[in-house]
């Protein structure tokens, strides 16, 4: 998955999604890569206020690689009041302004909200500001809240794209949640009455090797090889492997005799 | 938080957290964004598994900026084995392998079992393969399970540090959340090497036994046992239990025949 060369475009299946608003965009190598981290999570639809170099920006294309189709679909306004006249419900991604209270949640609640809103056919926006200027209050203010990363303290420094990359990994996870962390790779344990077996197997031919000595001990020697394989969730293959395994251990010492 | 300077070090007040291991890393950049994504989400040990510029790097430290601390503290090891020598719980994120039963998990429940072992102050571990070409099936194998990041299907190209950027926001997140429901009776792990060793002596009798025949098929049956035991997460005292069964098993026949 890491750095795989992209499928160009992706856009068209995507189901609805918020808009990612970049007010004041400064690099345009920052655009580009906000459009990558929006389209990884099924983010298409960008908008831009006042991008400092103007629009469009062949620096943000070179960047984009396989995401320019977002770009190419950007739309450009003046002010955050113009790219915000349509949206029914936009969270700004910022740190915590002071004197302003609007609520402040985490991007999982952010997430969870938005991915109810737009599976409603709600038009949402993620506003992101200037990369170090950030937001005005007043476009803060425009918003319904605010998303605040729970970043270490000691050391902030999440960019532009980082900040969407994460703000869409949430909104795709709450999105997608009919692939509820379906594992479907995870093997189906044998029947109990497999792995049993495969413990008498292993008890019997530990006794006939004189494992179980003192024989006090037994019960609870039993009890912690069971334990721990039982962990395991063996699937009826790998009893049948392990069996094998016993087996070609346990006639070892035999056929090595009968070779002499 | 976006982009503002961040300030120096951050390091010394971190809690316990998993190391974050890059396998093979081609360019110094991703080396040093890489540590700026984990020191944001207050990963801070870094290995190296025979990074391709050598160590040093200095395009990694003038990526690195105020996470350079992450750098020089990062220890470089010839393979992923010694890598994970004293590692008792390790992830590989990557795609999902073909013909590999490893467990597969979302960066959220990934993160919530592994906040659970750091609480515990078992000493886990991310890895990530390199840029393009990843890592190899044994080397995937070496690992407790797979971490699989949901992106668009039609455009998935998260690049090594934004990899990094999600899982380490998903264990700060669970970590965060004081891991409320830790089960103190998971078990913890017995350190890699611990766990080679038993499956190194088990391959050995097996081969004494003539079990791997014929021997094109060693390889994959090699495999099989090794996928199957590992997720039994054996502690260090089973694995002890478990070298002294196979000992007992391969043993029986040359015992028997003395007894007679």
């Amino acid at each position: 998955m890491i750095d795989e060369p992209p499928r160009r475009g992706g856009l068209a299946e995507l189901a609805p999604a918020p808009a990612v608003i970049l007010v004041r965009p400064q690099m345009g190598e920052n655009i580009g890569a906000t459009a990558r981290a929006m389209l990884n999570f099924g983010l298409a639809e960008l908008r831009l206020v006042a991008p400092r170099d103007g629009w469009p920006n062949p620096a943000a294309e070179a960047m984009a690689s396989g995401a320019v189709a977002v770009l190419e679909g950007a739309k450009v306004f003046a002010t955050v009041e113009d790219a915000l006249a349509d949206i029914q419900f936009a969270l700004a991604t910022t740190a915590r302004p002071r004197e302003m209270r609007l609520p402040v949640v985490s991007p999982e609640i952010a997430a969870a909200d938005m991915a109810a809103r737009t599976d409603q056919a709600q038009r949402c926006a993620f506003l992101f500001g200037a990369e170090r200027s950030g937001l005005e209050n007043d476009e803060i203010l425009k918003t319904d809240g605010i998303i605040s990363i729970p970043v270490n303290p000691a050391f902030a420094s999440l960019n532009l794209a980082q900040a969407v990359l994460v703000v869409g990994y949430e909104w795709s996870r709450h999105h997608a949640a009919q692939s509820k962390n379906i594992d479907d790779a995870t093997p189906a344990p044998a029947p109990k009455s497999d792995f049993q077996n495969l413990m008498a197997q292993l008890f019997s031919e530990l006794d006939d090797a004189g494992y179980f000595f003192p024989p006090e001990k037994r019960t609870v020697k039993e009890r912690n090889l069971t334990v721990a394989l039982a962990r395991a969730g063996l699937t009826e293959g790998e009893v049948r492997t392990w069996r094998g395994v016993i087996k070609a251990l346990a006639s070892k010492g035999r056929n090595n005799e009968r070779a002499r």
